[in-house]
């Protein structure tokens, strides 16, 4: 969407530009994770990092499908939130000094990105449904689903694991 | 923290850093929210956005308790990533043009900043429990039982009022 205007008069129209929106992080999401997973250390961390990037790849083609089913081809438009996200993620890695730290912030990183679509794909839902595409509201559920899975897993791992490790580190 | 230094070494330093953030993410949805609620139009939004207003500067004060638990002094670090999902939120509100479609997206922007919240006091908890600091967890714990209570509200005024008007507005 053009900045300066004001290309959005409906609900679709914001329905769609929060699926472009999504669109773009779910592929900016795919360039981080590879990042995040040379960068952590724990075998279960980086498992857990390498799972979800196969399931973010299913997630786009997913949202493709949900662009199809809308009569849109797929697009993407810049979403200033995941670029602020990932550039936080990025800025603290390069602060830690201590593997063990490190893994805890990526853990971290990765929950509030998690947290970033939990909450997209909740709105993007409710939109769906009020525009009476339950169908379309079927698909997005099964991603938001994915992502509540994924943010407990990561939670269970930095509670049951990570964190104790990093809590060893001296300074 | 000073970028390019490894300033963060042990989990503590880490919990410090990311107090430093959400300090700074909570004195910038002060600045957001007035301007949120200049744009809202639907009264139960206005009122919504006022309460939490309020109960952010709260949430501030807490902050200062929990630095001061801790022995340190309040400061605030940029953080990124409430500033993209700030962003993000005022450039949308710009491309749109009806009201009842602007009210959804503002509500929206406020559960994505929810969401940023949410993910990083359950964190903060996380690692206070790690560093034996069960009397800060509690204290930090009251906050994110407010986050979540605000997301569930926001959601209900979504989907019961909002985006049903949203959903009316013609191109």
């Amino acid at each position: 969407m053009g900045l300066f205007t004001k290309d959005i008069a409906t609900l679709d129209d914001l329905f769609v530009h929060t699926l472009q929106d999504i669109y773009y992080a779910e592929h900016q999401i795919t360039k981080a994770l590879p990042k995040m997973i040379a960068k952590a250390t724990a075998p279960a961390l980086r498992k857990g990092f390498e799972l979800h990037l196969k399931e973010t790849e299913g997630q786009i083609a997913r949202l493709e499908r949900v662009f199809e089913m809308h009569g849109q081809k797929p697009k993407a438009v810049t979403c200033p939130a995941i670029d602020g996200i990932i550039k936080e993620t990025n800025e603290i890695a390069g602060e830690i000094s201590d593997k063990a730290v490190l893994d805890a912030a990526l853990i971290a990183s990765a929950q509030a990105v998690e947290h970033y679509e939990i909450t997209r794909y909740g709105t993007l839902i409710a939109w769906a449904e009020e525009l009476g595409h339950a169908d379309i509201a079927k698909v997005l559920g099964e991603t938001l689903a994915e992502e509540k899975a994924t943010d407990e897993k990561l939670s269970k791992l930095a509670t049951s694991k990570i964190n104790a490790k990093a809590e060893l580190a001296e300074a």
